[in-house]
């Protein structure tokens, strides 16, 4: 247990560092565009991934580990134990920031660029095809599972390129939440916290129900 | 079977709410650049049939559909139940992109830049070698098979890369229908139905008949 | 054999219409940018290799098929067979992107931007690098061969990147001649067949003295 | 031995040539962009694991290297004949650049842009999070470990993306020692040996601890 909680901390951290530490160089230096941060935040999550799911299914994510939860992969334990953690790896990653750069880019906290109502229904439609690739891809027994952590890292590749600039393109709550709280920018969290989880719901009871039409044996 | 139909109707219409919704916001932005819409296009399709290969086959496109069916990989049902889920299921997305983003982009319908046979030549060359890639990463027994969503999706990042600029790059008649009926720009659609079904067409038939010609004994 | 060719032909046009044409579309409409190249000849080369490896060894470059031959992969007349057709099939790409865009940025052939013997040992480099990945990480038994798609076509896509805007980065032969050839633009032509060629030498006789002293007995 | 060698010494070669090149190509034709150098960093490091990993275990880079020793994966001769390797190497490879291009932009060589402790510290979590990703994804019996090269490669690419802009992500002391010792530029060259060494030496240390609590017997 301690080995998974470590590898959700080192995880989440690791994935947050990248993924608002990419936005917050790029609004001090311009250099990495906004296609550079969307590879920087689809690639770190494929890497991840290869170091971390043999030890703790590599979550770094609350709609995730929900989703994990309902399709009883982990326990109620676990839930609870593996968000604490996710939520605590990004104010860590967020305060490193603040140390490393300052205050830039309110950490790299998302907002909506339009109306909140656009970037909710964007969230939760992303998140519901980040969830769904992750579980088709990474559980069903025919699927080629070693192949999950390119497709789920392709996946927040494509969705950051082209939610980005519309809703900042979080799809995780933890990645959300560390940026607000440590930055003060709490205006818009809510969006992200329901939304994503919302899409991961739905995500998940869908791929239940189609895991159980599949036990009915054929005639 | 209706797994099947699931699987192509979310699919296809992540497939086409991506490489679409990418063109939009592009266009609403100026932040994905040419570049980072390609990307966008080629890993939605690794990561989807990373997805959905185990359950349907991954197809989300008529001209793929009636390769398959040609090679007796897919019945005369699955053929059409495919296909008319696959338009239905790019409708739905250009209906989602239109609530999201309104009339933007013509919903990232697919026109010709220079002339209709320019473009009509170039998405029949794209698609032939789209679906040869496709034949030929996966079905082939001796081939790597399960590296054929990074083949595949890769084939489609690099023809979005260097044609989209001219026809569109859409090599798939359900991804221009939905956007092409939605918004109404349907002056330039019968091209982007027949020439991608012709490029298949002649995919599928040169793959059968190399393969016929392995299966003669050798002296 | 006959599928033998017919690979080498279709994959040799498609890796030359893909490399040489990404650079005539850039050339008119400036959208790709010099990554967007890169990233089309790096990738087409990963999708070949998965469609074509099982068929004819996805050589589809004279100075492979001659490291491949060096190495006894390949006999004399395959040698012989495979580089007529590698040319062949770069023709062909050459003229079907005249007929599509006309006679732009000399059909995407390569001259030296700086000195001729800068590109000349710049491509030797590059050349032998290319060809060192792909013989140690397709034939060495210890290797993950089935991920040597992946390393070759990343190779590409790198060398491409850096090289590209010094020699145009050919590291093949058959891609210099066919666009040289039909546009005319031959003034350069033998720096991109000399140089690959003795880049590719060098690599395959240090691979096989390797492979030699590996098969000595340990004590 | 000497294979081992010979692999380190290419393989940190192309490694460095490609990485510091590709800025001085850059930094020549203004062609590549810093998402263009950041993939080539990440990709080239793929592509030589596939090709090296069967020989020498693809280390080039002293921070690595003593990771692997730290862990018992190779012993104290083969740490410092790789580690001298490594350096002369990449002092190769900052004489071919030499020679092709002239002394452009240091050679490559990493310099801080902002303070030498917020480069330290950087380089630190950086190269803590790369040894991390190598030891987890290439070492642990469960771990995907085929796809190590994927994971390494791309966890390059992301913090080159990133860390680039600010410290010049070197995250390998032999990366950093060949471009200053060849251009003279050495005045911030101590940050690049002591703080990637300690972020490697603190990934090996809590990657051992890690592996030892794994082989206490569950109650």
């Amino acid at each position: 247990m301690i080995k998974k909680i470590i590898s959700e901390l080192l995880g989440t951290y690791f994935l947050v560092f990248t993924a608002t530490g990419a936005i917050m160089v790029n609004e001090m230096t311009h250099r990495l565009t906004h296609v550079g941060e969307a590879i920087a935040s689809g690639f770190v999550l494929t890497a991840l991934i290869y170091a971390y799911s043999h030890i703790s299914g590599a979550l770094f994510n609350p709609a995730v580990t929900i989703a994990f939860f309902i399709n009883q992969k982990i326990s109620k334990v676990e839930l609870i134990v593996f968000v604490l953690t996710q939520i605590v790896a990004s104010m860590f990653a967020s305060v490193s920031l603040l140390i490393l750069f300052g205050n830039i880019a309110s950490l790299g906290s998302t907002n909506p660029i339009g109306t909140w109502n656009q970037s909710f229904l964007l969230e939760f439609i992303l998140t519901f095809f980040l969830i769904t690739v992750i579980l088709n891809s990474s559980f069903s027994p025919k699927a080629l599972r070693p192949f999950s952590g390119i497709a789920v890292g392709f996946t927040n590749c494509i969705e950051s390129m082209f939610g980005g600039p519309i809703s900042g393109a979080s799809m995780n709550p933890a990645r959300s939440i560390g940026p607000a709280l440590i930055s003060g920018n709490i205006h818009d969290l809510w969006i992200y916290i329901i939304s994503p989880l919302m899409g991961g719901l739905l995500a998940a009871l869908i791929y239940k129900a189609m895991q159980k039409q599949s036990s009915i044996p054929k005639n």
